[in-house]
Order: structure tokens, then sequence, then C-alpha cells
């Protein structure tokens, strides 16, 4: 079970219950007044515990479970052993999210000031706003209902978040606009200026950076992640995108709704990813670019060109995944040969 | 327009104040007392806005402009449209830059103290300075007039600033001698120890760092940017050098004047860069190496040798820029070929 | 010598006491009552002064050193100018990092809260512990002898720190469990959620993580490093391991004991690493990897597939780096070719 230190637990509940906030199904036989008291790995879980099988290489631990219930894809269902409470879902872990929620939800905020913040008399604070030791929140700043700034976290001037946004610990916000449930984690830094400069042997001049920061909805943002806001127009983050921790986001880029970027990813200014696009970790995409809706840029790839809709690219400069596999296996044939049949 | 819960906006300002603050030339016909309320794009400036033609990309745009004024390259004049009141300048961007700070000019700062701040009582402050809630101050400190320290910034003991620096929210600094009108983003570490120890199987020794990081006048520093200072020489940035977000700087290293280094980017203990060096994003360059100046360091390359005076390059192992996309295209063209002629 | 406004420095000591401080030997001819005041360079050391030859480059300077003292191997000392007392040691520069922790030892804390602190009443504050200015210790919280936590650092709820720990300024910690002697520099980012989604069109959904980080005894993180708890298992960071600026631990990852990550290097969720690996800078390493004991894993590589124990690897793909040599070779010498012979 995890750390009582760390983590509050609600619960018990019934398999039912569980069923129902999963939108899973009570199996034949599964006996849905069952009640269950925490979630558990499938090697691991006992009789008070529901656990999931996503994963085939999981179905050996499966076949042996002791847990009290099971999560699993109706296909899979014939292996569980006798006793075991099966709750079907087409997508298991999806199904698992819901669960663990129910029993971790996240924290409701106290609705508090804490000692030692700074709060300028002229924020607005919604209702059962939880602002922690040492925040500091600017002029004319607005927080939404439910909001929760984080120890030392700074909230610029003018800065607006939606409800329910959590704010992680030393976080610092300028320039920006938030929507609902947006998470952004210790450390990030959002709306400083972009790296905008007129270049030149006499100096480089500072171009004022008189755009924004949007965050949409749903959105979270990593641990010490950058995000610049935008030269003039705005840099922006679509609703329910993801992004990892040591992210760096340059001015003007405009990133679309559901995307996911991994860690230590870099996307250079001005350059917009469509709907669900995926960056993998260590990726570098430079400046101007598009991103189709949907494609995927494998980890460490260094994308120099625009991308279609569904791509998969790879390498640096990144090319299409196919063709970048096929190329590490030439290079490594030839390796092989020595290069001796060029002699 | 900027956002005004972000930006104060000074002016108006006439054409013929705009075109001396930007060392551009009023052209024939235009009306030097035109009057002026802010900077826009050159496809939605207004006749009250004035804009910029730097790319030619934006040909279209710009004959079609309803800005009021334009800055433009004296070649391209012949293509504006009836009505715009045309400043002359060989870098429209440069003007542009110089343009957009008259009308956004850096905000001066408030000399006071914030509340929830602790300076200690041997700390030096000069005139005008501003210190935002929750900064801390060490002993011995020196800030020089007109410094602003941000939201929950740590300036530490003995640190010593020039006039006019900006240090960003939650930003922290030791062990170091900042010169005159030096920007440091939110969330830059300055001044920790380098990454110095005495390997060995019997565990790795810490040794003692005791250099010191030495910033020069009109530097910036990106955020979240990490800069250790020296072993036992100092680290050096040099003067006019602009360093991006989540850039890396070892221990010792030595960067030069003017240079320009993108996101992501890291180099290595003891590696110095000459003057006008410009390093790409996600850069990676080993230590003890020599980059001669006005070197370019392709993004993502990986620099494992010296680079001679005015060299570009690409790649990792980072070779000539031609060498490099030599290889890419071979490859690819191997690749097609699917290597079938070496069966 | 080290700049006074930042470096308290001890001593002098004889170099009786040094040698027994390193464990070198005194050399014959050397005098053990001879006083020596610092540490210096072997080109820039006064007579008061001790210094070390550790890299054969240095040779030609130790020949005319004027330096008091120098730690040198036993099978270099012939080289040695008349004068100079010296104390053999087969690692001198080991020997070194003792000798200049003996000059510039790490200050003890102070024990005091500082102004501006925020303590929760049901802390454990052990004896001697130093708080600087700022900082935020949530409830709950347990922090051992003489740990020195910085200015606004923020200690989160629950959080147990053994004894001599010293947090950076603006460094955050939550949900882990720390051992003694740990150095967490500024900015590091420890405990946050991991990047746990289950991915779909209808939006991706948070996992609720359950774990924590577990920091082992005398363990180095850099700054803005950024380590993420566990999902369900704990994310370890084993003994006396060295981590760098800027480097992102995933979710569920095992460090072993004294690894070496050097900055910016990214290793993905549930990835494990034996003892003594080393991992370069900009490394990345996918996710359920296990990389064997005393692997190396050069610089920029990316990292795919498990690798075994003391195999190095290079490149990205990451292959064994004799095979990436190859490779490297063989590409530049079709591409000085033209690839001619192939047309």
């Amino acid at each position: 079970m995890a750390d009582p230190r760390f983590f509050q637990r609600a619960g018990p509940f019934t398999l039912g219950e569980l069923a129902s906030r999963s939108g899973a199904l009570v199996a034949d036989g599964a006996d849905p007044s069952r009640l269950l008291t925490d979630v558990a790995a499938v090697d691991v879980a006992g009789p008070e515990q529901i656990t999931f099988l996503d994963n085939r290489k999981y179905v050996d631990a499966f076949r042996q479970t002791r847990a009290g219930a099971c999560l699993v894809d109706p296909k899979l269902a014939y292996l569980a052993p006798a006793g075991v409470n099966l709750l079907l879902a087409s997508d298991p872990y999806r199904a698992y999210a819901l669960v663990a929620q129910a029993f971790y939800p996240v924290p409701v905020p106290q609705a508090r000031v804490a000692e030692g913040c700074v709060v300028d008399p002229t924020a607005v604070l919604g209702t059962g706003v939880q602002i922690d030791p040492g925040a500091v929140i600017g002029a004319r700043a607005e927080l939404g209902d439910f909001c929760r700034i984080g120890a030392n976290a700074v909230i610029g001037p003018g800065v607006v978040l939606g409800s329910g946004c959590i704010i992680g610990a030393g976080a610092t916000l300028s320039h920006c606009l938030v929507g609902n449930n947006v998470n952004i984690y210790p450390g990030a830094r959002i709306g400083q200026d972009g790296f905008g400069f007129a270049m030149g042997p006499g100096g480089h001049l500072k171009v004022p950076q008189l755009g924004r920061v949007i965050i949409e909805d749903e959105v979270e943002i990593g641990a010490n992640t950058t995000i610049d806001r935008g030269a003039g127009p705005d840099t922006v983050i679509g609703a329910g995108s993801k992004i990892d921790n040591l992210v760096q986001i340059g001015h003007n880029v405009r990133i679309g709704r559901g995307c996911v970027i991994v860690a230590q990813a870099g996307i250079s200014g001005s350059t917009r990813l469509d709907d669900f696009v995926a960056v993998g970790g260590q990726v570098g995409v430079t400046g101007h670019l598009h991103i189709g809706m949907g494609a995927r840029l494998g980890a460490q790839s260094g994308v120099m060109r625009d991308v279609p809709a569904g791509m998969t690219v790879g390498g640096s400069p990144a090319t299409s995944m196919t063709e970048w596999l096929r190329q590490n296996a030439i290079l490594a044939k030839l390796a092989r040969k020595g290069g001796s049949s060029k002699e």
C-alpha cells in the first residue's frame, strides 16, 4: 500500500462501486458487494485489493494472483484463477486509472492563505483557494475556485488561473492566462521573455516580447519545464496536452490538443503542433515548422522539416521511421563488413 | 496591441522621433510629424501603428499593409502601397527592436524592499533597488543601482551585482560577480558547485570547488539554466552573450563576448568559446575544448574536438557542416538502394 | 587563493598533517613540519602552497613549480625540482581532494531557524539544524542532525532527511525519504508525480503515482535536476551516486550505487542501472531497460536496448562503442568518395 506519510486513502469501495466509477462490467460470478480497500500490482495484491492486467507480460502473474478483484480485458478473463472477482474493461489500464483515483483522490484544497505568503491586495481569490507558505500572488492576479498554490510559488501580476489549478512549489508564472484544472509542476517557468534578439556585431539587441502564454484546460506541465511567452502572437498549449519535465517551449509555439511531450524535448519558436502529436524524449524541433495531427517524433530525433499528419519520424536529421531504421541497418551492415569491399 | 494586463505602453511617438531612436531615415514623402501609437505585425497593423518588413516571405503582406508606417530596407521600399510612411533602415529588424523598446520600455524599478523579504543587515543596496516579495539577500551582498530582484529569488552571501541587473523570480545566485545590465531569468542557478569528483571504487570523493562565476555586462541567462562555479579558475560569461533556457555550463568554462547559446545546449567543464560563437539547441560540447571565434555549432551536434574559428559543424560526432550533409545524403542514397548492390 | 568573500580557509597545516589526512607518504627529504597555507594549481603555486600532479600534460609545469609541496605519483617524483616537498600518492587527485577538503571544509551548519521561514509545528528537527530564510518545512517532516536547508527551499509534508544533508536554495522535495550526507543542489525537484497517463483519444487520464523517491547515503543531485516519484514501486537512487545538473530521472527508475550521471541525461521510467554505471552528458535511456554493472554510456547516446555489464556504448541508437566508431569511420570514408563507386 502507498506510504501513509504521503498518501491518504479513501474507501473501502464495493466491487460494484468501482465498476461504476471505471465504466467496467462486473463479470458473471463476481460479487458486486465485495469490499476492496486498496489497489496493488498483480503479483502482490491480496484478497482485499484490486489489481489489473494490461500487459501480456504479466499473464503468468495473473494466473496465480491472490487479488480479491482484477480489471481485465474480456478476452483474457478465462485465464483468471478461481476466486478472483473480475471487472471487464476493454482498456483495463484506463479503468485502473479511475479506480486508483477513487482510492487516492487528489486532496481537496484547504481554503486558507498560509503564513508567510504575500498576496497583493488587488489580487482576486476564488472560493476555497489554498495558498501554501511563502507563495507570492501579484497585483490584479485572479485565482479561480479551488486553486492550490504551492509553497514559494510566484504568480505574477495580472496572471489569470481558472478553477481547480494546482501550481507546484517554487513554480513561477507571469504574462499568462491559464484554463481550468491545469497542473503545473514544481519549478516550471511560464511566461518569461522569449529568446528574441536582433543579432549583430555591435551587440545583440533585445526585441520586446509582447505576447502571452495561453494554457488551455486540463493541461499538465512538468517540473522545471520552461515555456516562453510569445513575441507578439501568443504561445499556446492546447487543451488536454501533457508536457513532461525539463521541456523547452519557445516563443509563439502553438501546441494542439491532446499532445504528449516527453522529458527534455525542445520545440523552437513559432513551430506549430496539431492535435495529438506525440513528441519523444530529448527530441528537438527547429523553428517555424508544422507538425501534422497525430504525428509521432521518435526519441532524440532532430526535426528540421514539416512532418505530415500521422507520420512517425526518427533520427537526426529526422526522416520517416522506416527510412531511419533502414539507414541504421545499412550502416551496421557496412560496418560489419569493415567496408572492405569498397577498398 | 499587447495585453494591458501585462504590458504598459509608452508613446505616442512621431515618425521623426522613431526615426531618430532607431537610426532610420524618413523616406521622401513620409510625414515626420505623423503620430504612431503602437507596433504591430505587417498583416494586422492599422493606420496608427508602425510595422517592419524583414523577411521576403512577408512581401505580399507588405504590398497590402494598412500600417501607418513601416521600417523597410531601402531596396524594397518601392513595393510599399501608397499612404504608408516609410522609415528606411539597412537592418529593419534591428531598427524595429529599438522602436518596440520605445513603445514598451523595461519598467523602471520601484525603489522598495517588499514585504516578506529577508535582507541581511550587512548587505549593501544601491539607489532605486527593487526587491520583490520573498527574496532573500545574503550577508555582504552588494546590489548596484536600479537592480530588480524578483519574488523568491535568492542572492547568496558576498554576491556582487552591478547596476541595472534584473534577477528573475525564484533564481538563485551564489559565489558570483555580476556586471551591469545583466538579465537572469526565473529559476536560473548560478554559482553552485561544479561536478568535480575524484572517482574511485571506494566512492567518489568531492573535490572542493574554489572558483567563482564571473558574468560580464549585458549578459542574458535563460530560465532554469545552470552555470556552475569554477573548480579553481573561474567560470566566465563574456559581455553581451545571450544564453537561452535550460542550458548547462560546466565549471571553468569560458564563454567569449557576444556568444549565443540556444536552449538545452550543454558546455562541459573547462571548454573555452571565443567571441561570437553560435551554439544551436541541444548541442553538447565535451570538456577541455577550444571553439574558435565565430564558429557555429549546428543544433543537436555533439562536439568532441576543437572547432576552428569561423567553422560551421553538424552531427554527432560533429564534423564540418558540408561533410555532415554529405554523410546524410550518402546514407539516404544507400538506404534507398536497400544496400542490395553490396549483397 | 579562493575569494574570501565566498570561501573560508582553514589551516595552516604541516606537511605531516596533510600526509596523514590524505593517506599520502612523506617522501625522503621532505620536511614533515613544513607549514602550508593553501592549495593552488601547479603553475601558480608558491612556497606556502601545496599542489598536485595528476595529468602528464602538466609535467612541464611540474618541473618548474615553485610550490612548497606537491602530491605526486611515486613514479613521477624524480621530475620534481629541488626544494619541493613531495607527498607520494598512487592517486594524487584523490589525495588532493582530501587536502583541499582540509583547507576548505564544508561550513558547519549554524543551528538556527532564520527569519522568514515557515516550519510546521509537527516537523521534527534534529540537533544543529540550519534553516535559511524563506524555507518551508511541512507537517511531520523529519530533519536529521546538522542538516542545512537553503533559502526558499521547500521540504514537503512527511519528508524524512537523514543527518548531514544539504538542501540547496529553491530546491523542492516531496514524497521522499533521504539518507545521510545527501547533497541536493539548488532548484532540484524531487518527488513530484511521474509522467503517467492512460492515453486515449477521449483524453489522457492521470494515473495516481503512489510510490516515493528513496535517496540513499552520500548521494549528490545537481541543480535543476528532476526525479519523479514511483508510480507504485519507488524510484531509488543508490548510495554514493552522483547526478549532475538538469538530469531527468523518471518514475520507478532504480539507480545502483556509485553511479555517475552527467548533465542533461535522461533515464526513462522503470529502467534499472546496476552499480557503478557511468552515463555521459545528454544521454537518453528509454524505459524498462536494464543497464549492467559498470557499463558506460557515451555522451549523447540513445540507449534503446539492455546494456550488459561492463560494456561501453555510443551512438543513437546506441551500439557498442567499437561498432559505433567503425560506423562513423565507414560513413566518413563513403562521404569522402562521394559515394561515386556506387553509382
